[in-house]
């Protein structure tokens, strides 16, 4: 439970909130590589941390992510010609680069210098991994690239897909650190779904519906660490690391690709989730690639022409009660994503933290919000770095492992808890 | 014309209200039994005087109205699993019973107890007359089961219909107590609707357009007496009961069914308006009964899969302007109750009624509005149980009837006023 | 750049505020006469400077504008019965006449003489060019008739029509002030669109996107003069007039007609936005108004029903990427129209004016203002006559013109500027 100030807090990521300015220093994901396919192309509307901005990539293929709104007299940019270099505003032909500087005003003389004094205000993007990153920050503070293992392996290696979740980004993103749903949400899928069916260690899961939870601090956030009975009294892990601000991992299965999230804020009532699949030394195979675009797994089909998932608030996620009743899915919704973003918006566009009933299984999300809230006073009051800025912190991984029944996972996982390249994960 | 002060505390019916403590001193229909057909079906979302709430019908038959959201983490108990006596969230599986009582807790060991210490609120229900009644007062004042004779009369003797309103109760209900409009509003309908022509009596409606109101009180609410010159120097006098808190009838018309409503608010922009059609000493027939389902008399035709009439405010109710002209409806609008709620709803959300010229014919409607502000301020000064609740005053009915000029119709329709197992209704 | 309260005054138009009272000084468009076509047709809802209105033509085709709603009890009148010289509402039989005078409540005795003391707000229609004009004001001021040269004009030699505009009404009519837009955002519709190509003066418009702006004061508002380099060191002025409250017009091109707008508040985020053609002394050809009807020009196509354009803000106004990219558009926007609404639109539905940078070539929107706003100020203060309430200084004239280089436009363009019947257009 969270007072009220807590609660507000965490979820408001608006300019000039603690949290919007923690979420300000770092890299975070925006769009898809996918969204500005080439050189000229369409500029695109991006709404995040509540500002909203258009990213574009220029005839030199630099990209840009400037005020959505012409300085001349707040006409849209994203009527815009992107052509020559820059995004020329169609009413009056006036014209930026990608850092928002104005490079002409056609009515005014070229030799008044009146264009150099017009600035839009302008964050700095870079491409990697599939996805354009935002940093919103300011300048001097900008972080280091993204280190995400899944935006560093090959291309081949991994699938990236996003999805519009209309509620705030804290409450979805406390499903992600929270591994307890598993084993009753989703367990008619990972009988069934072809990226989940199949694996060593789906067993463990289905046989022990009350796993007992280990939850302790990473440099860059937490390991959650869910213990289940495995063979010859040893214990099976499944150990998911959750990164600041809010990056989370589900633990892998056999050889099947590994599988996360980001969570984005749009604005405090709408958030993107970011899905990515990937394998750290091996290919996907087109079968998987097929599923994922399918809408399997932990992606989703979508609303033709946009993000928003087919399954959403406005058709009830297609509640399929003859196939809840059969236990085909648990809750009566189709998919390992929607089943989470459902009953995510079911609780609400902000859910009120002051009437919940926490157990010890959500001890993740205890500790979580504990930390955003001591990282974001630390940096406003101090301006101390956050965790998982660094690098290091990035290089994670998720783990599913045996170990002895004296064995701490955080020892016993140690090396398979680090993301190294070439290196295969360490699955049962 | 009231203050606007007035106006608030009639229109107002959320939790903390005066008159939503007053509505929530009664028995009020809140679902069709055909909602929750069977034993383990899906629960219904049900908002009702501004709360959400889940009613469901569990694995023994037994109806539960609770809390729609889930104690835990506030995830919407709709998406819930409806088995083995209870409604299971399908987040992490914590389980209610009818009573909101979470009976399991499955992270927490059963031996701790803490399930029991987790009680969601709820509120009675009960079945009666193919209707599901909800009681939401304190359980120390819980009244006796509703008495309406049209929830007691065999179930083929009665047909009952609900449809949303999007407007706030009052106008809504100030419509049924409205006699003075029938002659103008309905004027087409008395003529051609299968429910209405035909019967004895409408031609003393239609030849007489200013009849004159004589409205006394009741135990439980009002009588307004519609006065019309019958021959031989008598008077024809139609008699509509409203009792409280919301329940209104139409005067008999010969053999046909009788005709009522009940007003219910959903919230301060909503209402359902409830429709039933009865008779008390005989079956409806298959021609009414499928009149009725087809939208004639007081029942309507709904938009596809909802209880929103399919004639609404986002078509202009389909209105037809040369029917209107031709005079074949005389507002344009087809069929009764479209043609109430239509205007009704027409007067935006919540009519002002600092703005209002009412004139004698709205005495019913001024002296509910008075008797209604009485009762609860009786109520929440002093405790008082308000008029309606006591099963006496709802065993009344609508009497049609021709009497003596000297005789008050008080007196001269006493008996014919008071509902009668097996006796036929008094009409003309 | 306006401070807030400067935006405030100038963009609000409701009932007491000073801009409001000042529309309220003039004949303003707000129906056409299509839309009440003959005696006792359908009323139509009319809402207009946040009033929400009724107009209708009785049995004498006599033009009324009521308050919409009902003095008994607040039914919307648009479910009205139009007949026998007066609007009837369904719900009681009140009847009011055009001047919102209550003829009739059936209930009352008619000797009572109650419906006298009822009224409703009513303001005077006048039917003009296929127009209808409101005059909202006080009755003690109501000005001369619309004298506008458009409405004046034999019925043949004219095209007027209307679309909903989902903006506050002053970004829309600075548009209309701006000339300097046009060689950019309209380029491609100059050379191609029907009724624009192929005229004298285009070379020069296409030839000079510079053009020097010289504004100067007129009896009832601007005259925007654009001045380009022609031939011989003579200067090609496009000279368009602005007129108060909100009358422009564009500069003619050879025979072709000549178009203005009108731009009508509906409330402080919509506005009507009305287009007319018109040549002084020649019918329109049909091809000319097959072409407008059509959409071209600075007409529209509609959503079916409705006087919404098709391409509206819901669907991105159509966007063809690839006809802006290959230049058949400028932004990508079919259409004059619809290329200045879609921009417009952009700002958001009020644009906050305290965050432009203008530029030279907005004179004429900085002078407006201040025009609008000293004249707002003096009618509140001391009650003047705003300029454009006198006849004479609505016979104005757009006109395009080559002057030698030392003659001033308004000397050299002093009698091109005024209507006179029967003399064509001054166009080079």
């Amino acid at each position: 439970m969270l007072r009220k100030e807590q609660n507000d807090l965490l979820t408001q990521t608006g300019p000039g909130t603690p949290m919007g300015q923690m979420f300000r220093a770092y890299w975070i994901p925006i769009l898809l590589s996918e969204e500005l396919p080439e050189n000229d192309c369409p500029p695109v509307r991006v709404k995040i941390l509540s500002e909203r901005l258009l990213a574009f990539r220029d005839s030199e293929g630099r990209l840009g992510l400037i005020d959505e709104f012409c300085a001349h007299r707040g006409v849209s940019l994203w009527f815009g010609r992107n052509e020559e270099a820059g995004l020329r505003c169609p009413y009056h032909g006036w014209k930026y680069d990608v850092n928002g500087q104005c490079v002409d005003v056609p009515s005014e003389p070229a030799e008044s210098g009146y264009c150099k004094k017009i600035k839009l205000k302008s964050y700095p993007l870079i491409e990697k991994g599939g996805v354009v990153w935002a940093y919103m920050g300011p300048a001097d503070k900008r972080p280091p690239e993204p280190a995400w293992e899944f935006a560093t392996v090959p291309e081949k290696n991994r699938f990236v897909s996003k999805r519009l979740q209309e509620s705030n980004w804290l409450q979805a993103m406390e499903g992600g650190i929270d591994s307890s749903h598993v084993s009753w949400l989703h367990r008619g899928d990972l009988a069934h779904d072809p990226l989940f069916k199949g694996a060593r260690g789906n067993q463990y899961n289905l046989g022990d519906a009350r796993p007992v939870f280990e939850v302790v601090e990473s440099a860059g956030g937490l390991y959650i660490g869910a213990r289940r009975n495995a063979e010859n009294g040893q214990y099976y892990w499944r150990i998911t690391p959750w990164v600041m601000p809010s990056f989370t991992m589900i633990a892998p299965r056999g050889n099947h690709s590994v599988h996360g999230h980001f969570w984005v804020p749009i604005d405090d009532e709408n958030c993107w989730t970011w899905s990515f699949d990937y394998h750290p030394i091996r290919e996907l195979t087109d079968s998987e690639v097929t599923a994922m675009r399918g809408g399997k797994g932990i992606h989703v089909t979508y609303v033709p022409g946009s993000y928003r998932p087919a399954a959403n608030k406005d058709n009830d996620y297609l509640m399929d009660r003859a196939a809840q009743k059969a236990g085909r899915t648990y809750s009566g919704i189709a998919g390992i994503a929607m089943q989470d973003a459902s009953l995510q918006e079911s609780m609400g566009p902000i859910v009120d933290r002051t009437k919940e009933n926490l157990v010890s299984t959500d001890n993740g999300i205890i500790m979580a919000r504990h930390r955003l809230m001591r990282a974001a006073k630390a940096l406003a009051e101090k301006g101390t770095t956050p965790p998982g800025v660094d690098p290091e912190h990035q290089k994670i991984r998720s783990v599913a492992i045996v170990l002895p029944a004296d064995v701490p996972y955080k020892e016993g996982a140690k090396e398979a808890l680090i993301a190294k390249p070439g290196v295969a994960p360490a699955t049962v």
